[in-house]
């Protein structure tokens, strides 16, 4: 594989995709007033961003509705209230995980929907269940990607037959996932490729999603760019779980391409986002973040650590070795 | 050039450089209580970090002693309160900016310094200045540098005859500097190897000194290594100008060389970076430094931004235009 592009050009197959109510909805039980996700809706078609993500299709025979905010389900109604017709170029995506979600009831088909896009998450070893439910949704007409979660866990032997399953079927893009925020730039560039090179010849396109465990969000995004990935994800002000995700602004600030406008999101996080931090949700990178992604590890520990308000990094660092 | 070792391997020619009270007095005036310091000398040696830069050798003509703290000047006297005669394998540097010191009268010879080694700070346009001041380290005994600021704005063509005039010398490093915090990876590749280009056949060395205004600091210091670059600079907790550096924890983390070891740093930081917060002094990332970075400008109007509390980030946008 070749680099494609270079730091001056624009490249037609980029498509900016904001995750923020969706992997910040982990963060705060998807507990967002309409006026928060209202005035991203805006801000996101104002910017010129591609897909803004809702939240997840989640089963309500699993997760008890009075647990979580609206976000958790992305009921047809609840979206519409937000977008109406949403008579504008963003698309609008919900995310589906394998095994928590009753798709046959909880979708309907795209010409009665105004969702766009269905991304699967799975990990590696649950493939053939994320293509069937790709395939389901392809069926009712959505875009779809299966988005393969923790992959700085999986060999490569298991992800180029995963590259051959979804290159089989009806799957838009495959996703590479760093839920660890565990990968370096160089070795995301080998992972860019083998996806690349598993999905070119069938026209397929790639996606990244990172997490910043380590500072590496933006960096990891602009290189998996820079070998061809193209469905690119970042949330404001990095809102997602943990560590966060890639910035969106700064991510719309390295794009080159006129049609992505920073100043949109400049206001909606004067707005929103100090009232946030202000009202105790706590999120973005701390050493707790950098020592699991460090040692390939879910950040559940480092979440924990967070919300006890621990400040004893070493005696934390202590506590992931004797798991180890 | 091609990639140097892997992300396994252990390379012999590296040099972690801790920066935090020289760049991070730049942050405070250097007012730094003498426990801080100490303590960070003493994790930086139980930590095996190879260098520690105490501070400037300021020219007191220039500056008033009563506005800085003691590591503006960094009299050997104070060095020795704190290291004594320096008995350990950490080597101990002081920086010299062109046009901003007077080392015939400050410098004394290396046989009666604790000092290991002075970097001379430049823009490309004192190359000549900078090596001479090196020059006239060297035959004083010290080990030099010579580190070329503002590297962003540095064109091709000079920053090759910069490095052919370093090579000429005696001085022992050249190194990049990204005080704008404005590089991309892909862009510190190839200014990484215009160095290692110009500096490999007379066996010198090439250092980086990152700004972490895109987050992008640790990024491009790994990235930087890997193409053959040796001496790193780091700051515990990203401590320094404006968006501060590369943070020391993720890059000793980062490096397989098990002569380094993270617990010191992280006791160091429980124990004094919240206090350093407590009493006011701000740095870090935040969308003001993204501008100035993104902008390729010096993070002035940013760093004012920051002291007057202000988060109008996109009415600072449109002062940045204002000003291009």
């Amino acid at each position: 594989m070749g680099k494609k592009g270079s730091l001056m050009s624009v490249r037609s197959d980029v498509r900016v995709f904001d995750a923020t109510i969706r992997d910040g909805g982990l963060v705060n039980d998807f507990k967002f007033d309409d006026d928060f996700v209202k005035d991203l809706y805006n801000a996101n078609v104002a910017a010129g961003v591609d897909y803004m993500e809702f939240g997840y299709k989640a089963d309500k025979d699993i997760f008890d509705r009075s647990d979580f905010g609206k976000w958790k389900f992305c009921e047809e109604d609840d979206i519409r209230e937000i977008v109406g017709d949403n008579d504008t170029d963003l698309k609008i995506s919900v995310m589906a995980d394998v095994g928590r979600t009753n798709l046959k009831r909880d979708i309907v088909p795209k010409s009665e929907s105004v969702i766009d896009m269905v991304r699967v998450a799975s990990y590696i070893n649950t493939i053939p269940a994320a293509i069937e439910m790709a395939e389901y949704c392809h069926k009712l007409g959505y875009e779809t990607s299966v988005n393969i979660m923790a992959i700085s866990n999986a060999n490569e032997s298991d992800l180029k037959q995963a590259m051959e399953l979804i290159a089989q079927s009806n799957v838009n893009c495959a996703y590479i996932v760093d839920s660890y925020g565990s990968v370096y730039p160089e070795r995301m560039r080998e992972i860019a490729d083998t996806y690349l090179e598993g999905m070119e010849e069938c026209g397929k396109l790639v996606g990244i999603h990172a997490h910043n465990n380590q500072q590496l969000a933006f960096a990891n995004t602009i290189e998996a760019l820079s070998r061809g990935v193209s469905y690119l994800d970042a949330t404001v002000s990095s809102l997602g779980r943990g560590a966060g995700n890639c910035p969106m602004e700064l991510l719309l600030a390295f794009l080159q391409n006129p049609k992505y406008n920073l100043p949109p999101l400049l206001k909606f996080i004067e707005k929103h986002i100090p009232l946030l931090k202000e009202e105790g949700t706590v999120w973005g990178y701390d050493i707790q973040y950098l020592l699991t992604g460090r040692f390939n590890q879910h950040p559940r520990q480092a979440i924990e650590f967070t919300k006890n308000g621990r400040k004893d990094y070493s005696r934390f660092y202590s506590e992931l070795l004797d798991k180890e």
